[in-house]
């Protein structure tokens, strides 16, 4: 895979004369103990000499490639390894990059690979072009895959065959992101052109093949998907990678799956397809240190040797994207990104190297990661054609009938959803919620693509008592998602939102409670992390207030509209149950 | 990596269908024990069923994908195995591809990568171009690596940038083939940007690092070189390995370097990187079932588990090359490329099946190679503008001096030459030799680049007593390369050679002893093995009788241009030491 970071023949020339003892490095680590990836052995006393960014050098003995002006670390005692790989995740969340990047260094990751999906519906190609952005030159290195767009909306559904051949082209797009299983069966015509697209480029499909098994797994498979980072036990991880995936292993704020997986060892297969990721960190748990080295740390405490855990999280990752000539392990011609550790099986990063400078030592941050200064475009992402009215989230039925059966979306756990039917009373020709049996409206409403376009059906399970919460990151979509247990209450939270461009706001008893503002593209805010989630804890103690008991009701609440989580979903134009993809009312007869 | 067999959208629809049983299979092979190369685990009662040469299903139970149009193997109590891939040969050596395929497709060889510098010194790109050529539309794969032309003849040295380009742009190339180490040290400003062209094509670099070590190897692989098939034993394959090189242990017709090398099982290293190549089999091993498979089961004979060996002649080889979405192992996606053996240590191919096709079964190709018509131009290779005499070979000297004394080529194996100073007799103003104290002439004529240039020194340690060797193939060079023991009878047998266009010729006393004619390009027979080989033994019974005691002596004469065995080698143009590449004279002065 060609990169940025590919070898010019300049500097091939100065690797050589450093390797050669005819010019001197940059950095020289000495006495380390390495783990060496490629072999998966701890060797001794090794040194590690850098030029331009590059390794030049590693052997026993560096000398000869050490002048004056050779910045020297004696990593005596320590253990040296390659920097953390975090081969999927979601940045367009909640944090802005500048933000979260120390975060990321600190746990000794060096190379991210990111899901893009996020700007899309919002911005298009610019979207993704414009977080691409804020991704380069930056003190680590940053790609994406490109944004499959499976969703519930047809609006939102789909990227333009334009887009994809744009980004793909970029040497910062490694892949086709995520492409839920389901959809791949419902929707061939559309998603499997841009599969081959893809694979046409030389880049990799990434999967999501979340329950599959058997015939519907090979089904999925054979249109050429490489990666799921979805099975939840060994005996998934294992049936995947039987059939040729990278299987990654997802231990991050949406699921923690590592202890399960872990059993797989019991197996004794081979582990080069196995990857360790985190598939998005929240704020919360950035500042609990859950990132990739609590994640490789966890891998060893679950059994996996050291050398094991780390190549899950550095030369797999690699192979994987056809990056292993370029990061992934401590060897001449690769990326000097390197962290030292105390020793083998303490992954606690002390200094971290990245293209050959050191970023992090003695606990504090060498260097500062770039604001992106976001266009006005970005900031003004929350189109709605007019203020909303509680009359907007009326829902008519037969005036002449007390009741109406409707379909609701019913939480079965806190992101899992089934679809249930339930008689909800009628009053002056409105279907009419009741906060006290947990019935509830939700709506989305969209702000992008066809700005204003609006449903509104019913939610059973959500445990809103008052008030209303709404969302301008909404999964899978271009939609602002709202949960409301009074009308006025849901207009309002999506006039505020609309209002400040973004953001989740918490209104009850026509007071706001609650708001993270997010300003970019309406996903993404730009405070220091500490304050970030001290917004995110508000909200939520807003929200148990209300009676929300989920452990984490944001999230629940902004994957109500995603594609890839069973069963009955809501978009802008209706429900969705994914067991077959189609669109559905809230009458039992619209299916 | 994209190649001609990346999966199209319409394919992938079609084995969808078949793994969800909508569809039929076109075959399928049912109650096998497969090696599953991506886990290392050998697997029962395994079912996989095949669409438009794609593997569309794998598991337990085929049933759902079998109509009455289905072809079924049913293969109880046997294993299968992925179709092995050769990573490292030379196929534009002797044997024309449509006669050495069978016996490929025999070893159970369904993929193989090959280099194609023999064909640029002679033709330039349309040489390379026809070579491809001739490998496409055959019953198996045939990749090829773009030649990178290290040559001690500067006429012959280097490929041209454009050409460089043009073929990384083709599908059926991989990579920038084999560059030997001292020459990147030595001519860093021709070899590095062809390096640098590759990786920004996202191409892999073959390396060829014999002998280099510590420092040296560091300089070499700080280039981005990502293969070497040059340890000689474990010390050697373990070192390059821990540098993060893809280590090919070639066991083949040049060396066989697998049992040196196998003791690396006592180190417990990770074998992912160990790759099986055999660097080129020559017609006798062809016809001795000296291929691919033998190679593998040497591997399992020499310690290596079953899964291992298979591994490192399929899933290593095609990660290596990015192929691995394509070919390596038996998923769904990849190409139906797979072997049926008698049971897992037993690498004997039963049927081979090559993208969904049987092509081999009952002891009997079930398809012919397809025989390449080539062109014209590729039949008249050998360009020289008038007859040599024996005139043309002579050496002269200061006629006043009765010995002058001057650099021989001195065998020190059959392979291995190191630079010698004798003095020779001068008589009437010209240097002599002596066939008695094998003291002889050696002389290398550009056929193609320069035709007629020629340069003539003096070899010790050939054995021959009488007449002449002469050979149109002459490593890494576009020359005839002829040893004699008389003028004439080199002369003639370089004539011999241009009227027939090509070919390996033994002349002594004015007659012709033995000859291989090698008309396509000079490099390249078109008859069938058995008799190929018949024309090889007749030229080494013929040697063996002039006195040359050499095991494979036409190895020995062809390599004597060859730019990657030490030490001193002959080129058009002089003889150049390897470990300085500086081109040299016959008298000691000329340096």
């Amino acid at each position: 895979m060609k990169t940025t970071y590919t070898l010019s023949a300049d500097t091939m020339k100065d690797l050589i004369e450093v390797a050669s003892g005819k010019q001197g490095a940059d950095l020289a680590i000495s006495r380390a103990r390495l783990l060496n990836v490629y072999t998966g052995e701890f060797l001794d006393d090794q040194c590690i000499s850098v030029k331009n960014g590059y390794i030049a050098f590693v052997g026993n003995n560096a000398d000869h490639t050490i002048t004056d002006h050779t910045r020297r670390i004696n990593a005596k005692g320590k253990t040296v390894i390659p920097g953390l790989i975090e081969g999927h995740t979601h940045l367009a969340s909640f944090c802005d990059i500048s933000r979260f990047i120390p975060y990321a260094v600190q746990d000794g990751t060096t190379t991210i690979v990111t899901e893009t999906m996020e700007a899309y519906p919002i911005m298009g190609y610019d979207g993704v072009r414009e977080l691409l952005a804020s991704f380069r030159n930056q003190p680590i290195k940053i790609f994406g895959t490109a944004p499959a767009m499976v969703s519930i909306s047809p609006a939102a559904s789909g990227i333009h065959p334009d887009d994809l051949k744009n980004l793909l082209d970029r040497d910062d797009i490694l892949g086709l992101g995520e492409s839920y299983w389901q959809s791949v069966f419902q929707t061939p015509d559309r998603i499997l052109p841009a599969f081959e697209t893809t694979l046409r480029a030389g880049k990799v499909l990434e999967g999501h093949s979340a329950g599959a098994g058997g015939n519907k797994l090979s089904a999925y498979l054979a249109t050429g998907i490489s990666s799921c980072h979805e099975p939840i036990d060994a005996d998934q991880a294992l049936e995947r990678l039987r059939s040729g995936l990278y299987v990654m292993i997802r231990e991050g704020s949406i699921r923690r799956d590592l202890e399960g997986i872990a059993r797989i060892r019991d197996a004794g297969v081979d582990t080069r397809r196995l990857i360790l990721v985190t598939d998005g960190v929240s704020p919360e748990d950035l500042m609990a240190r859950k990132g990739l080295s609590f994640v490789v740390q966890k891998a060893i405490d679950s059994g996996f040797t050291p050398a094991e855990a780390v190549q899950m999280a550095t030369l797999n990752v690699a192979e994987h994207f056809s990056l292993d000539a370029v990061v992934g392990g401590i060897a001449p011609g690769r990326c000097a990104d390197m962290v030292i550790i105390p020793e083998p099986g303490i992954i606690t990063p002390e200094t971290v190297i990245s293209n050959g400078k050191i970023i992090f030592t003695n606990k504090q941050m060498q260097v500062s990661p770039r604001r992106h200064i976001f266009s006005d475009v970005c900031r003004h992402t929350v189109n709605l054609p007019r203020p909303l009215t509680s009359e907007d989230f009326a829902v008519p039925a037969d005036p002449e009938q007390k009741t109406a059966r409707v379909r609701l979306m019913e939480m079965v756990t806190d992101l899992v959803t089934r679809e249930i039917f339930l008689p909800l009373p009628v009053i002056h020709g409105q279907i009419r919620t009741d906060a006290e049996k947990d019935l509830l409206k939700i709506s989305a409403i969209d702000r992008a693509i066809s700005p204003g376009s609006l449903f509104t059906g019913f939610i059973k399970g959500f445990g809103l008592k008052d008030g209303a919460i709404a969302s301008s990151q909404a999964w899978d979509t271009s939609d602002i998602v709202v949960v409301g247990a009074c009308d006025t209450d849901m207009a309002d939270a999506v006039n505020h939102i609309h209002k400040r461009q973004g953001g989740v706001v918490i209104r009850a008893q026509g007071k706001c409670l609650a708001e993270i503002p997010l300003p970019v593209m309406g996903l993404i805010s730009e405070i220091p992390v500490p304050q970030l989630v001290r917004q995110i804890q508000a909200v939520k103690t807003a929200l148990a207030r209300l009676g929300v008991g989920f452990p984490d009701p944001l999230l629940t609440l902004i994957t109500l509209t995603g594609a890839a989580i069973p069963y009955l979903r809501i978009c802008e134009q209706g429900l969705v149950n994914l067991k077959d993809g189609k669109r559905l009312g809230i009458f039992p007869e619209d299916s």
